[in-house]
């Protein structure tokens, strides 16, 4: 499994993923599921992405080939690609393509692999998107209404977006939200491990502002963790029925 | 789906269930899902339902005929059998032989049944005991180092109840746990609605003590998710990165 989360508000869009994989609960690593694409002051695209390795990272692998393609064209390269709507069906495109490819494999051992993306994109001159892409390629887009998309676990951690996060949310309490998300997903599933890749995409700022590693002894982490447990534990202890 | 909760605490035992049935989204119904059998003074054994409700009406049904039936045992009567063990592996069998029976119908329009169980219970001079109960019979029990166990929709209610429920914890937070561990839930899936059902048994008093609807109306549960949230609010808002 996998957690990943994307915000977007009026101030930026902030990207969290976890970073386990597993085959089995015996076999269990460490992958990053944070992906960039940058033409500082043009361009910045940032991906994040939750299920079947082979189908990521695939993905991702023939992305960046159509990038360095030197035939490449508005409709293959997400460089070029003219708008972010174009970008998202350029990905959504690929993930299709290598899900069946690689899903077709597995049917041979009665498996099959799936994945899905979020994807934070913004050009100059345009306004930020966020989507969710699904393996089928089609894909949905963050709105005021709902301006946060999970992909992987997602349940343990939604309570708090739900109750934190609206479009007006500061970049700073939107950090705060999607790490506490975490925390919730970290402590109920195995299948979700640090350490964690979050950014931070300012709103036209045209690149990732902000990257951060967080490891699994964090000091800034483990203390926002029990701050969070104490925060909760006084709240249910004001209470009364 | 269902969301039912069950906590085993030194003060007693607390349940909770929701009561929203559906056949699809467009066809929803109300239907109780907790039950007591009760000998005040005797045994007293609650049990809340998840799954089928064809399954669950039946088991619950055919267990009804057991305890009614003059020649019953105490290998099939539940008022009878000498131990909540045995209470357990009766619940268990009926559950398993009734979900079987079901799915054998569904499968011939390729669908299957399924329902599982949590069952708390105390006889004179025995221990409070809950279990869950699995769709194949089997079953397992709450213990010290996890004091509570639920069945349908579990992973929005799962992080309150990591957090604030050990064996010391009183009646009254117990239920206050529960409440919230159901908010959580009703928030986010609409498979599980109000009304709610809760009961208590406090330890040794043989008999249910405490049982409460809690209509879609009801102003304290309201007051109390309302509380929840601004207390959630109020620790984000205090909580630095």
């Amino acid at each position: 499994m996998t957690y990943c989360v994307g915000l977007l508000l009026n101030a930026g869009m902030v990207l969290l993923s976890d970073t386990r994989t597993n085959a089995g609960l015996d076999n269990i690593a460490i992958y990053r599921k944070m992906f960039h694409f940058e033409q500082p002051g043009e361009r910045v695209i940032s991906i994040v992405t939750a299920g079947s390795l082979s189908v990521t990272q695939t993905t991702l692998a023939r992305l960046r080939e159509a990038i360095d393609d030197p035939d490449s064209t508005e409709s293959t390269s997400i460089l070029k690609a003219p708008t972010m709507l174009k970008v998202a069906s350029i990905i959504g495109d690929m993930l299709s393509r290598v899900r069946q490819e690689i899903d077709e494999k597995m049917a041979t051992m009665k498996q099959s692999a799936s994945a899905s993306m979020i994807v934070a994109a913004q050009r100059k001159g345009g306004a930020m998107r966020l989507f969710l892409i699904y393996p089928e390629g089609n894909f949905i887009e963050a709105t005021e209404d709902t301006p946060f998309l999970q992909i992987g676990e997602h349940k343990y951690g939604k309570p708090i977006l739900d109750r934190v996060v609206k479009p007006a949310t500061s970049l700073a309490d939107a950090e705060k939200a999607v790490l506490l998300s975490m925390d919730s997903t970290l402590r109920s599933n195995l299948s979700v491990g640090m350490p964690l890749d979050l950014c931070v995409i300012e709103k036209d700022a045209l690149r990732v502002g902000r990257k951060r590693r967080i490891e699994a002894g964090d000091e800034s982490f483990r203390a926002m963790s029990e701050a969070w447990s104490k925060a909760l534990r006084d709240g249910f202890t004001q209470i009364t029925l």
